[in-house]
């Protein structure tokens, strides 16, 4: 197809990052300085629903600016989805629509912005389509604040959190060490990462000695031991007057239940309605009498544009750049990743995997990354998140507000008059 | 006492905020410069604790530079307390105690930074040396995130608080607005303030058009209406896809008891362990079957110095420095406070306020603050709390963190040989 104009689908999917707009800035960007070979780029509204009912956002109408407001805007800026395709035998149908959208639209790129499902669902279009005599470049674009796809150094999402996640638990490790003399003595932060610790274990960068903040991570890797973490909470309360704590959503106890779940009943035998924390937090209570105080960060840590990670926001937009360079260049069913070149400086490149290596691999925290008592991370795990988390990339501000963009989202005409039926 | 050369005792009480240090700093910095009016500058440890209990901390013996960076350092450098001193008539032995301290030291201003209850007992410790033969100078200085001091236009740490919210809920309303289609619907963001909705209302500025977050703010001012706010809830995901919510910690029902406590119970008959956003949530969730998600943000709010409103930032400061100048013009029982002498573009001034007309005075939020419906603020509000949250004042980073300071917090040597049992 090379030398030909074709137009470009891009769609965000699954769970939004801080950057994942930014990725999509460097797909129109990048798109836009090649006009002879790509036309206009189509955006899947709310992710690949948008192509199967042909609800196609133009975004040729977004102005440079807004385009360009996309690096420093928080969120999925054309909607994303939670929505996986199905295998081939299970609903060839949803493949055959995809082709039957592109066709009618003259698409000849696909980028598609997301985990290992993701990258699995680009991989099976990118095989449909060849065999089904449209070819079409099939290139995916890496995102996950849950930092679990295999081959790339990260994963575009993480590292902005992994910072959010730092920052507020040093912040407040400050502010209870202040308090801790008369009123709150314990402080448990919830954090996200049902299957791995890599958002938990970014709390421990910001302990720098072992009287500061978190003084214990709990990692949904290893089992809880109450018991062994009482004690130690305790230990920390003893030593240096307070206990700052980090755990994971995921946290499980030996049955392999989620902590979070192991609490309180409503009326209705309801599961209780609070997380991982407000549990922990009354355990440390009930046992030793000491005043908590917890938090639950939920969607504002992996929303916090304001805070986000330089090192994130350039890779982030250096990725989408690359999948364009990567299409025009005749790859296919490849994804861009982070090639780490050097620990200290911390340098990197852009590198190449294929989708089929990277579909369906999850990539797991090192045990090594944990500390040998369980609660902490490791030098190797600092060395390695810490330059994830380097520099910071402010959004413009008006009013004492972030200045975020909106974007107009005008839809492009249908061309088919078939509808189609979401399974 | 004009012309004399004499020490001075600063002490930070009550929750801390992001940036009741910028006030230390502007009592630090100012004292510094007049050496022959002020010796040292002795913090209490832990507040009023370390004068009561002669446990003080010698600030003459901190860097310039180390003093320069509790400007950008949140939380109470010396450690505060929650600790009322009683009236004079139920313990007169913890005035005499404190008299008999601040002799020992030399000590002839008393710079106390706290709430409303801080100042009622700087008036009285005013009342009770004049009266003791022992006279010394007593300055309150400002500060509470729960913004209800009178006669200031505002309280340091609440412009910060306000940030912190306002910043936030923008973000998750993006986040959650991406997702909406085949996800999340409903985001609620629980907030401080168990008295008043200021904190509250301030996340009502992110919101400059009906379809952006917050939909909807639940004031403590107002008895929850649960049919009403459900039908308002659900008004807001079929017109813009989903709702998000910030709700005031301090919201109530029509017995008057907290929401948060009308939840689950635990197996021992606890009151359940969440606070009132995951109760909230769940009562849309059983109505409606929406998918949601909730964060409370707790510590992290009143902590997170790295997002911090410059203005307030710049006004702790001028309030801690105004302070000392006070004090050496002669001053005494009294209180500098922020006069705003115009909204656009917002102007203002120190004034001062006598302690007497402060003790005890709670500044509620007024009625025409709050929108007709109830569930939003008013264009006066939005032009009160507008320049409040104004400027970005990053603090300096080191390796992807904010370089806060910790201070050595050298004890001055004791000169008596009493202890003192606290009450």
């Amino acid at each position: 197809m090379s030398g030909e104009k074709r137009n470009a689908f891009y769609a965000q999917s699954g769970g939004v990052t801080a950057v994942i707009n930014a990725s999509a800035c460097g797909v129109l960007e990048t798109a836009r300085q090649h006009p002879d070979r790509i036309g206009a780029v189509y955006a899947g509204r709310n992710g690949i629903i948008g192509a199967l009912t042909e609800d196609l956002i133009d975004t040729s109408q977004e102005s440079p600016a807004a385009v360009a407001a996309l690096r420093h805007t928080p969120s999925g800026a054309f909607g994303s989805c939670r929505y996986k395709l199905k295998g081939l035998a299970e609903n060839r149908a949803e493949y055959e629509r995809l082709i039957e959208v592109f066709r009618a639209h003259d698409i000849g790129y696909f980028f598609y912005n997301g985990g290992g499902d993701s990258q699995d669902t680009s991989n099976k279009i990118a095989e449909f389509s060849a065999r089904s005599g449209y070819p079409m470049t099939c290139i995916g674009i890496p995102k996950t604040v849950d930092n679990d796809l295999p081959l790339t150094d990260n994963c575009p999402g993480f590292g902005s959190v992994a910072k959010y996640v730092a920052v507020s638990i040093r912040e407040a490790g400050f502010d209870v060490a202040s308090m801790a003399k008369t009123s709150t003595k314990v402080f448990v932060m919830e954090v996200m990462g049902r299957h791995a610790g890599w958002i938990a274990a970014a709390g421990g960068l910001s302990q720098t000695s072992p009287e500061q903040a978190p003084h214990l991570i709990l990692f949904p890797e290893l089992t809880f031991n109450e018991d062994d973490f009482l004690r130690r909470v305790d230990e920390c309360v003893q030593n240096f007057g307070y206990c700052a704590i980090v755990v994971s959503e995921g946290l499980r106890d030996s049955d392999g239940r989620f902590v979070a779940e192991s609490g309180s009943r409503d009326a209705f035998g309801h599961a209780q309605l609070g997380g991982v924390a407000p549990v922990i937090a009354e355990l440390i209570k009930r046992k030793f009498g000491y005043k908590y105080h917890w938090a639950v960060a939920d969607y504002l840590q992996r929303a916090a544009r304001h805070i986000a990670s330089k090192t994130d926001v350039e890779q982030a937009y250096a990725l989408g750049a690359a999948a364009v360079d990567f299409a025009l260049a005749g790859d296919n069913a490849v994804m861009p990743i982070i090639v780490r070149t050097s620990d200290e400086p911390y340098t990197w490149e852009i590198g190449k995997a294929a989708l089929a290596d990277v579909a369906n691999v999850e990539k797991k925290m090192p045990p090594e990354y944990i500390s040998a008592d369980g609660y902490g991370i490791t030098e190797a795990c600092r060395r390695y998140l810490t330059p994830l988390i380097a520099g910071e990339d402010y959004p413009p501000y008006v009013d004492g507000l972030p200045d975020y963009v909106t974007l107009a989202n005008i839809a492009v005409p249908k061309r088919l008059s078939s509808s189609f039926e979401l399974s």
